[in-house]
């Protein structure tokens, strides 16, 4: 496996860069940390098809600094404080900073990827565009949801499929186009990613009602305090009756009721709807799909398909 | 020439996208006019070299949607209310959906520039990512003159060239290498595009003060009223001595004096220091300088350097 300090590199990728009240809130979000997941997965698809860091290495930027753009972007539009326990960008620095600091990270995205070798160019950058296209996609859905009455199961599946899912399809996708991999390979490894997404992002609407406090990190409840439809909500929402729907949704949204409260309530209301054991079964349905197709990729040693084979299994017990 | 109805073009070139939320506001701001220029610039250097319209669309549109792009991002950052005398797309909208259409907007660009040849990728796409940076760092130069004390001619000059001249400049540039022009009359071409870009901002800076307000369709004295630091207040404040750069500053920024008197003040004093012809003498340099260098293109047939040639011209004697 390709060793490689992630945390380092990206910590110092945008220092002496001018001018410095462009780049600072750039830095300055990209070495706030993070899973670094993305780069992880284009190194572990580069790596199994034989390819080197330097191959990696521009795939890595570009989707990490990608990633941070959206965030940078998406807590203005949230009104979020707090990211990986810093202030975010705009609390930081200002609103305009923040705007033009993301633009300007996009643009840094775009310029990391055509380090990429010009024969793949072809197949790297309507990849990028495109699922760069459709998280905004996915934003604009996770936004029309704030005030649709009612979401289907698949309309929700659609939404975390481009806000979330894709970016991490395009990270295997291209780890493995960096290292020249044969294409219908690289669509394995997209697919894989998607499943990897969704069960992610369910697993994270999950964890955050039903994680240990201890070690979940942030404050259990924090959707249902600012009133985000998650996953749960769907499923249930979908299952319950009409009176329990409107429970559901008064717990949810009367402000008059302490938060605590609340919580408990719409987590009971969940537990006799059976929704843990509802989204185990979609969470196990993503899991496993991700490990069968992985299977199907026979031209890969079994060595190199470790990590991701790891990744994807650690996905099941993950609890932050 | 290539004869070609744009505003036809861009009033409709993102209908029928979806979803609408992120669409809409996009070609609201497309769709509101403009001058077109930059689009216009494209076509007379692809026409120049004998490239076609299909050759000349890509870069067009590529273009156009990263200036709009960068028109309602700046309208956030300057809390602009109105554009081209309609509400700016906050306005029209909101904050978190200008944010996101104006980032959509920009991936937009991206992919219309995908739709260039791949043959002239390897010039056109890392122009197109250089500028757009440069337009970003320009935005941040111009913030920072809001609250820097001095700004020197050299100071102003750079951050009008990378705000508002490499546009210009990579739209020339672009149209030629879309008809596969060879690189040496490319870049000329960026360099014409440079010296129209300044003689333009220069000349938008000179007109709000001493445009004539029958034809220049705004208010005489904007910028004065919202205290922007313009090319006629930095050539005052080099060449006024220390008591009189007190007054400008003062009509400048205080605004407990009625803004007609303000205006009427700053404007004798600028004419006391002979700003306007010194002025003159500037736009001459910028406009001789780009009709020189479109002399030096030899290979190109007159006619076809006509159009270039009267937009240079009309430059001189623009009003609005």
């Amino acid at each position: 496996m390709l060793k490689y300090n992630l945390d380092n590199h990206f910590d110092a990728l945008l220092d002496n860069e001018h001018p410095i009240e462009l780049f600072e809130p750039m830095a300055y979000a990209l070495s706030s940390g993070g899973k670094r997941l993305r780069p992880q997965l284009v190194l572990m698809a580069c790596n199994m098809f034989n390819g080197t860091l330097n191959n990696a290495i521009p795939a890595m930027n570009a989707i990490e600094v990608f990633h941070n753009f959206t965030l940078i972007h998406d807590d203005i539009m949230d009104q979020a404080d707090v990211r990986r326990n810093q202030p975010t960008v705009h609390k930081q620095f200002d609103y305009p900073t923040a705007i033009l600091s993301g633009d300007a990270m996009m643009i840094k995205s775009f310029q990391y990827l055509y380090q990429l070798p010009q024969e793949v160019w072809h197949l790297a950058l309507p990849l990028f565009t495109t699922t760069a296209m459709e998280i905004c996609k996915g934003q604009q859905y996770d936004k029309n949801f704030e005030t649709k009455k009612h979401i289907s199961i698949d309309e929700y599946i659609e939404m975390i499929r481009l806000k979330t899912a894709v970016l991490l399809a395009t990270s295997l996708k291209l780890g493995a186009i960096a290292a020249s991999a044969p294409e219908e390979y690289t669509n394995t490894l997209y697919e894989i990613g998607i499943n990897i997404g969704l069960a992610f992002q369910i697993q994270d609407d999950y964890l955050d009602l039903y994680g240990d406090p201890l070690t979940f990190g942030k404050k259990i409840g924090g959707d249902i305090a600012c009133g985000k439809k998650t996953f749960l909500y769907v499923l249930a929402n979908t299952q319950a009756k009409q009176y329990e729907k409107e429970i559901i949704n008064a717990y949810y949204h009367n402000k008059n009721i302490i938060l605590s409260e609340r919580i408990e309530n719409i987590k009971q209301l969940y537990n006799r709807l059976n929704i843990p054991q509802t989204y185990q079964q979609w969470l196990t349905k993503y899991v496993n799909k991700a490990i069968e197709l992985l299977n199907t990729l026979p031209v890969v040693d079994n060595e190199k398909k470790q990590p991701l084979q790891d990744l994807i299994n650690k996905l099941k017990d993950r609890n932050r």
